[in-house]
């Protein structure tokens, strides 16, 4: 017998069905790391690794300033959204439109083509977290954007092929579906209680610890009660921080440790799934609103998403979050970080 | 430039980027139809196919009653949600649950091992519509049942490995957070205006004419405006059915035609990707609302969501549902259906 969950942060239910992980079609979702293959450090082909800079847009953040780079910050060669254009809606009400603006960028993490996330020293992923914000910072900045979305795909199963290390940002001028969503929930909740939903939902699961993952000082690690995905792991603030924008630079280490942790025991304890990881803020403009609270999202693609998710928008998680706790904090104690 | 388009059924907006199509890592996403392979008309392993009857449970439909069979419906083995339970939420409002109380079927469509569903007899295939209609209406008839969700799975990417032509059925003890979303918007709507949104949207659709792909003397074919997934194709009535259990008789055979000339149309014109089909429909309990129109979607897997979509709910849809229209009547015109 299964089990349904509400998640307190959308009111929407998630399907637990630990039964299912032992389907036979199941193992063609996970991959092993096997599979993945060697990388070589350097790419002369890749557009991503040094030397093939002029193939990329022209970089609008290099970082350090001076010397080989660590990390560069592109327009999408491809981009979803583009800086020209206006917010007027245009059409009549069932057929609205209006023009694709905003910015689309790729952040390229390390100049080391085959560089693992978790492989990475903590000052450099430190300083991708830092970029992460000051590109948030700046591009929220617009009036013309309504959000700012940063995420990460790692592996063909999450969305990219491109197998150099980056992330991207999208800016969209309209707010999205999801954090709308969020934001009528935590609003609500927030009038209802005078608290936030999120940091609520946090103090219950430090007390009932099964759920924690990983903790720092200021931020924490969980697989959360109504998990979506197997192994799905949030990394948040233990305080009010709305938006990821007023991110403290003491903050940034914590959060790259936890990251560091949490991607390197999902590889290491969970056949190395491919996996996004995204980043949910509050929208521009409510950065000092106390309902919301930042949070980033690991979510390993292990299961592929099929016709009853896509047409329900419910999710059926065959491994229970408690006990992809275990299993990560287990491998977290197996597996020292370097 | 891309363009931004609202969904009048979600006042969601969907990025239409053309351009993105374009870029090297997108030829990955797209699988062609050589890659498929051939398949035999029987497999002794697979649990589908006739003389393995007894590797699934007990069926709970077969047709035609006596003699070999062309349609089996059984339990699924390794079901989400099970008929015992109750549907009382426990435990406080941040950590609600209760029991994955449900049903949840499998629709073995063909004894033929490797029948694609555009290749059905079109009486067999208005057998496989009627099939999912008498099941929709008998789970829906369980108390417990908040909806009821029809969909097939085609091809890996689209979540399934058993090629066995199948579909599934899964009725939830609460409404989904899809449906529960549309009705809030189409009550809205209905409230504003005193009209159904999607029938005013389908109305615009048959005057712009452009996007509209197959017809017949109920039913539409239509690309919608904003579509979310290249291809996207809605088959729906052009009058007011709100639930897909009201289905006639003499319905049945017209979804049959526009289904097999659209996923016909997709697969010799868009490269055979694999492919979701979900039937939207009215909440259980709610068959007879004016405002729902009942609708079957077919969702190519051609783009993986990445990290942007599963963060913000919103789709970055690369072919504009204009040129997928004119693709797959062109196709239909040339690729006559046997």
């Amino acid at each position: 017998m299964g089990t349904l969950r509400q998640d307190a942060t959308t009111n929407e239910w998630v399907i637990l069905a630990p039964d299912r992980a032992t389907r036979p079609d199941h193992a063609h979702g996970s991959r092993a790391g096997a599979v993945r293959g060697p990388l070589p450090a350097h790419d002369p082909a890749c557009p991503f690794c040094p030397g093939n800079e002029h193939q990329t847009p022209p970089e609008v953040l290099r970082s350090p300033d001076d010397g080989p780079w660590e990390r560069r910050v592109v327009p999408n060669r491809y981009p979803a959204l583009g800086p020209n254009g206006q917010t007027d809606r245009r059409g009549e009400p069932t057929a609205r439109e209006m023009d694709g603006v905003g910015y689309h960028e790729v952040v390229v993490e390390s100049p080391q083509h085959d560089e693992r996330l978790d492989e990475m020293p903590l000052d450099r992923l430190a300083g991708v977290v830092t970029t992460w914000r000051d590109r948030y910072r700046t591009l929220a900045a617009d009036p013309r954007v309504k959000a700012v979305v940063v995420f990460k795909n790692f592996g063909e199963r999450a969305g990219t092929s491109l197998v150099h290390p980056h992330s991207q940002i999208v800016a969209t001028p309209v707010i999205p579906p999801d954090a709308l969503r969020r934001y009528a929930v935590a609003t609500r909740y927030f009038d209802d209680t005078g608290r936030c939903v999120y940091l609520d939902l946090l103090d219950r699961e430090l007390d009932a610890g099964e759920r924690v993952v990983a903790e720092r000082d200021g931020m924490v690690a969980v697989a959360p009660f109504a998990s979506r995905v197997p192994y799905e792991t949030w990394i948040t603030p233990r305080a009010p921080r709305p938006s990821f924008a007023s991110l403290e630079d003491a903050e940034v280490q914590e959060v790259a440790g936890l990251l560091r942790d949490v991607v390197g025991a999902i590889r290491h304890g969970a056949d190395d799934p491919d996996y996004n990881l995204v980043v949910h803020s509050a929208p521009a403009g409510e950065e000092s609103k106390p309902f919301f609270l930042w949070h980033l999202r690991v979510l390993p693609r292990i299961v592929t998403p099929a016709g009853f998710e896509l047409g329900s928008d419910m999710s059926i998680n065959c491994v229970a979050p408690e006990a992809a706790a275990i299993r990560l904090r287990e491998t977290l104690a197996r597996v020292p970080a370097h």
